[in-house]
């Protein structure tokens, strides 16, 4: 290092050589199961990411069997790896399996329980996993209990829940004394995302098959109560109960995407929210999520009141799929130097 | 736990009662060393907060000693915490000792050396010991290794070097596939802050004062180097050299604060720069604070480019004086599960 001080006129300048301190780690070695659009981004991000090296694919599909990477992916050369159908085929046990099949916790479980029994920590994108004590205490316990065991870290990210609206908002509140409440307001402009979000949200419905879909679960987002639960744990909030409320939201006039045309009275999204409140009713987590079809002003806000207040705003807000797959291979050298468990 | 399923109309509402999943660990047993604002503030904070508990002030000057913190800090009661005039005159070995004594690495390395070679963790409102590399890489190394050997930590933060302008960015860069480089503008009108601040800055001084007080090195904020070299370390960027520029701002009217009554032609404040360029001159990181009297649009922004870019604003900005303290203390437990080292 060396330090170079040059005077002129009334500024003060110096040029300061730079190298970094500290030497890269080995490469960690990473599997992807599941290859899903998720998944086989990050895989691809993976392969090329330095650090990281991709020692499996894995895939229960049968479609999926023995294709390279480079064909999911659409990259220009062969990778040389290959789908598998099960993590017990490949050459080398990983060190790190980024787990991208489904959102819930329990269905994972097996999965989860499988990989952390061979000894290898698990990132994932189950949108449960960020706070699993919520939909499944005692999975999550046995979950913990065998990393511990096994020396090794599960943890569930993402772009949200895992950033937006629960991780990035309590690191912010770490320049916070006291905190009374948090709010999130997270806005996607629907229509310029794929067509599985454009129906996830239930582009195109009439009100009555989006309620039938609610109903059974199978609309919304996953994942917004255990982002309020994180927040209320994290930041030690009195939270005694979250509400969580899907609304559609219903269009006024016709709406054409790339891949929808929805008529006036049709849905076009959802709005959806999770309320945490304390003992005495006050609302202490504050969660909004809405994503529809030409929504305007999209933009990620977060606002604290303590000590002292803080409001950030994320301009556009922060873009979804590009960020999970960043997100996803950017926790894999953090879950290296994480204590054993399954870590929120 | 315990789900509530409901349905009214076109809505979906389920409330969840909630319990967070893991218990409070012990108290921590914390000292502070050093008791100038930031060390009263923080000792303040650590006493009203749940979870720690404050077991000794430390200072070196006369007219302290003695003194109980609410004397300090104007507290209604007294603490029963009083300043000793060293560590080895408390009670108890606190587990965690918060060092706000100077900026710079090389003045705190006798006091930190001691702490640590007690096998007290430290978290240190020093500067420069953000990245403690770039201006003393062997008293670094030293306070590294003896870290590892007593199996303790030592981490340097606060609100700037420490948060807004490095860990903040690094966290949102957290989000991204590729980062091709990295802006920080903060922008501070220090009208509004407390005299100490407002001389800082050179207030009121002529254009020839603030030079010979730059060329002597008692001017300008300490640590914004710091913050571009961990922003390039942490984000792998390939930065070869750092430039600083430090620049007074000198105002075209009169500007009257609660201190200080500046003519036309004297000196407002700082425009401080720190660019870190890479091989091909690139300009990779791009850090900006400008701290004046009556600046207009005080805010944090951080531009992130890459994939995606990200483009962040704290409203505002982040207050300096409560956020240094709240993540002074908020670092007492963090550090208390980082691996031992001195950690950036």
């Amino acid at each position: 290092l060396g330090f170079e001080h040059l005077f002129e006129g009334c500024e003060m300048r110096r040029v300061v050589r730079f190298k970094p301190s500290r030497k890269r780690a080995e490469e960690i070695e990473v599997a992807v199961v599941g290859l899903g659009k998720i998944g086989v981004e990050t895989a691809s991000l993976i392969w090329r990411r330095d650090g990281l090296r991709l020692v499996g694919l894995v895939d229960t599909s049968p479609a999926l069997l023995g294709r390279d990477l480079a064909e999911l992916a659409g990259l220009e050369r062969p990778t040389g790896v290959r789908v598998v159908s099960s993590i017990d085929l490949l050459d080398r046990t990983p060190e790190v399996a980024v787990l991208t099949t489904t959102s819930s916790f329990e269905s994972i479980h097996p999965t989860l329980r499988r990989l952390v029994s061979m000894g290898i920590n698990v990132v994932s994108s189950s949108e449960e996993m960020i706070y699993p004590w919520l939909s499944s205490p005692e999975l999550a316990e046995d979950i913990d209990r065998l990393c511990r065991e096994m020396g090794v870290v599960a943890y569930g990210t993402g772009v949200n829940p895992g950033f937006v609206m629960d991780r990035l908002p309590a690191f912010l509140a770490g320049a916070c004394q006291e905190i009374r409440s948090v709010e999130v307001i997270r806005v996607v402009d629907a229509s310029t995302r794929r067509r599985a979000l454009q129906a996830k949200i239930g582009s195109g419905l009439t009100v009555e098959e989006f309620e039938a879909l609610v109903a059974s679960g199978r609309i919304g987002h996953v994942g917004l109560v255990e982002s309020a639960a994180y927040l209320a744990d994290r930041l030690g909030l009195d939270v005694v109960e979250i509400e969580e409320e899907l609304k559609p939201v219903v269009s006024d006039r016709r709406v054409r995407t790339e891949f929808f045309d929805v008529p006036p009275g049709k849905v076009i999204g959802i709005r959806q929210t999770a309320v945490g409140r304390d003992g005495t009713g006050e609302e202490v987590v504050k969660l909004r999520l809405e994503m529809f079809l030409d929504a305007e002003s999209p933009r990620d806000e977060i606002r604290i009141r303590g000590v002292p207040d803080l409001d950030v705003e994320i301009k556009g807000g922060t873009p979804g799929d590009q960020a999970t797959a960043a997100i996803l291979v950017n926790a894999i050298p953090l879950v290296m130097s994480m204590e054993p468990g399954l870590r929120a």
